[in-house]
């Protein structure tokens, strides 16, 4: 921690602020500049916490060095994180693809979708189970039954699969069905749920808020690690931004940061950051230069009647030629599809 | 609803949606251009929800032409809606203040706030007692110990208290003790959290997430006023931007955005939005002045210990000149403060 | 400056960090902490420009301590700024109303709209008359022949006037006939046309940038009154965010933490800001009560025939209804309209 | 264009729109729905112009139905334009490759930097000779002699070379040295520039703003087409978000988005985007696999002195390492280095 002083802070400011970190048993080291004094904070500053130095007469902002977040982090886990989910790993040789529909409606779509994205190559199923929604009047998902159409679909094709959480009550409830949870984007920041999720000691994709920082999402992670369960995989899903030709922004820039800061897989989901299915396959491609470990795809036996986002949803034709546009890049890449 | 079809839209594309509309038992009305065709949809268009127009070929956009909130909006509802927590009326003819520590440290800090805020003119005691921090590692709050607290405080001062909650053991705990729920900003979409605080009656404090649209806010408070609850307060906060000199962008104009577009009462909360103490006074002058219904502001009794959020807090001195300066400007504007 | 190193990093990396500042004739002061080590940078910065030391090895992050702006820096310059316009005074006791229309149309539009507007109280003419438009096929401006008619208005009004200019030939016609220019928010960092400005002498209203950041603003000034002209003025006008009920979103909180880092006056513009003219009303209280020194409104005689943003222009009732409303505000507030 | 008026607008206020709409020889289509009535108004827009119909009675909004842009829009060009630069053809077969230094420091700096991209598989030489630096202090670049180095580096390699103007002097220079103009993103709405690039008939490359839309950039191309060339090449090089990870965020779906919009070729600069040496290369690759067209990548001798942009400038081992991972990429997708 660096305290940056006001020009011309009177030498007894500069004093207090240093008896006030002595005090705590760390130590203090001044740097006089010509226009600003700059103190240096050595030791644990965690004994710092409760003292809001800002406040203090002549200072001029205090600058944070080290990140927060310590059990996501590179810097004490050099290792990338392998996760497994079912027979599936993600982080390893092969590029893992997660699809399915947006909002379970019936068992009939959740099977034909999970025999299809199969036999196109797809390693997870995907399908939402409670929907979070902007309107209580929009659809807001089976709930229970949709878990039932998961665990069936399961065990038909051997395909491991994924349901977004929402609540405790949902928490508790896939458990009993499902072998990965989600975490979705509006829900990055209830810290609540990231612990009870956590707890259950299921792998956990995790979505990056809508306007959350990538330091923001690796706190949220650790706070689900910090539960014990270090199975946590990050999925890219699109930021908030000016531009509305698309959705959200994908920020695939966000894949070579997380993989500077941190051991933890990334994947990208495509469809709901750009929110329009002619955009799919170019920035899955692009994802997977970027080095994704692998992608969220919606797909939908009739996009036409999907519940919920049925623009971006794939056809199951359209996901076998992007999983066959794709094999060619991931193997370049010297991956598996 | 406004079906946009693409330039040389085929008239098989157009007859097949005309079809799709009319089949629902909706009208039709076909505008065509010299450049594109225009279908517009007469009807209910609930009927539509299920069918993704934009997917059907030649189909250009869809403009959606009337709000998803129906509870929340102005026309259904042109008068204003008042808000009674405690014996304060927030809505009417008081401008009311808010305040309070961000977080609860002890029993004497809330009880010192209350009796100081009390005397300079505020009219509810705020206090958090689960605190959604970023990092696992920071104060996460006393708790239902906090939450025993501000009863205590209401006891001795009157002011009716609210505090914030972040998931259903917590709702159940403060509605043993509060006046009034807070929902913040990183569950604004908290649906689920939402319907429960909605379920329990009281008055709830809605606050705008950080990258909420003011669409997606009323959407929010629908979800509460839904499940029979018409006791919803906004709360514009900041929202998220790339300026770095303030910790958010305070949106002053929500306040007249939401005053043409809903009933509901809204108020402002300068110290979160800014960060910074220093701005708290203009900021709360500029809100007041744009027609806000009151405020919220931080105080501590010793700014420079508090263990959350201390940059920005007021202390008592300060709190008493704020109240002081804004009691002009609120009797200039025909209310009370 | 302050220079983070990365956790263990080597003591060689250190070592060449401090020669390559010590060559410079800097002194360079080492914090040697349990997780990192920081080098603060003690002497004249201006040395070490050229030299980008966090492509060094191990070098984590060069954190900044001072502005780069320094003519239009507080702290070098305590004393507000009054920038004189014609016989009008930005920065002093008066608060500044500029308005008219945002292109001018034709002589007696602009001079009927000069009439009204000193009738109301206004104390500034604007009208543009090269107009920076999205479209090349939208209306540009009458150039020159417009810039005749602000000259006319201001001899038969006696009220100064003001007129953007978008290059160098625009600048050379403009120093003709008015009292101050102004750059629009496209052109921010139009460095060239900075410059070109501060060679004339003229007062400069500088609008904000859509993405600027207060320091890039104030930057952007600092150009200005670097060709040795310290006249100017700067406003406010709304920056792009997500948000799509107003046009803009207008930072109110720029007017404190202007006055916290700047000499220079600042002004608000809510007509561009929100683009609806029934929020014009309430964000110009909240830009006075935020401490403003002004306003620019828009003004036009049939808002429904305006060639360039009608629908948040004023018609000449509405803006007298404005100025009879700030008034009181602005008395209770120690200020002249 | 579609006129959506407000639920329960008066018959008369109907009719009024469209009696408007008719007096100028055009047709409006009234579809009344249960909440509200819609005009679709057909005919030549632009005759609507100078009505701005959103400031009537009872009129909600205004939902504009075509893009302003006509020669920079697919629609009317469904052919891919392909620029030629010397001898080097953007929008082709080949991805090409411009790289070369931030600012051009010194003759040597610039053609040992020639012939290393060269020798690595560039295509296009860069460098800049008027730099747009947010402080006046910076160093602004070498302007004329500058360009000669570009000619003189031209003339040794036979690369063509692109340099940034600034102003409508740095045209006049810039046309006898080189043989691609490129306008930078904090001009791209400085029309008068655009307007003046378009009259030399050279090709001009066009960065997108930190915080334009992809509908305004390509309004800002069509005020360089409608200068009677055609030869405009758009430049991704990310945009101005919360996120500060990153120096920009690059919208690499801009790819896509402009492909389905535009016939203009566009190519991506990561250097920019990212302003991270680390993260160049995998940004690269998602760009190509995106569909970009081509690349910008900053390059300098040594970039721990480069005088701008240091820390994002690969030196020429890493430049080489570059463009052969990039090299099996782009033959995957079809096309030559």
């Amino acid at each position: 921690m660096i305290i940056v002083m006001k020009p011309n802070a009177k030498p007894e400011s500069i004093q207090k602020i240093k008896a006030i970190i002595e005090e705590r048993g760390l130590n203090a080291h001044i740097s006089d500049g010509h226009e600003v004094t700059i103190i240096g904070v050595v030791g644990d500053k965690s004994k710092l916490v409760d003292q809001n130095l800002e406040i203090y007469e002549d200072v001029d902002k205090i600058v944070s060095v080290t990140e927060s977040y310590k059990l996501a982090n590179k810097k004490f886990h050099p290792e990338p994180t392998k996760v497994k989910v079912g027979n599936v790993i993600i982080g390893g040789d092969t590029t893992v693809i997660m699809s399915g529909p947006c909002a379970i409606e019936s068992r009939k779509q959740l099977l034909d979708t999970a025999h299809a994205i199969k036999k196109a190559g797809a390693h997870i199923l995907r399908g939402g189970a409670y929907k979070p929604r902007t309107s209580p009047y929009a659809f807001q998902g089976l709930e229970e039954e949709g878990l039932s159409y998961m665990k069936e679909a399961r065990e038909e094709t051997g395909l491991p699969v994924i349901c977004e959480v929402t609540s405790l009550n949902a928490i508790e409830a896939a458990i009993k069905y499902v072998d990965m949870l989600q975490i979705g984007a509006r829900n990055m920041q209830n810290f609540y749920l990231l612990k009870e999720a956590g707890k259950t000691g299921l792998p956990v994709l995790l979505k990056r808020g809508l306007s959350a920082t990538i330091d923001e999402w690796l706190n949220a992670a650790e706070y689900i690690i910090a539960e014990g369960n270090p199975n946590v995989v990050l999925c890219e899903r699109g930021i908030r931004t000016f531009e509305t030709a698309t959705r959200n922004t994908l920020d695939i820039s966000a894949v070579p940061v997380i993989k500077s800061k941190s051991h933890l897989p990334i994947i990208v989901d495509p469809s709901h950051a750009t929110g329009v299915r002619s955009y799919v396959k170019s920035m899955s491609m692009a994802a997977i230069a970027a080095g994704a470990d692998g992608l969220m795809i919606e797909t939908h036996p009739d996009p036409s009647i999907a519940l919920s986002d049925g623009p971006q949803s794939l056809s199951f034709e359209q996901f076998e030629d992007l999983t066959s546009t794709l094999k060619p890049l991931i193997n370049l890449l010297g991956k598996n599809l």
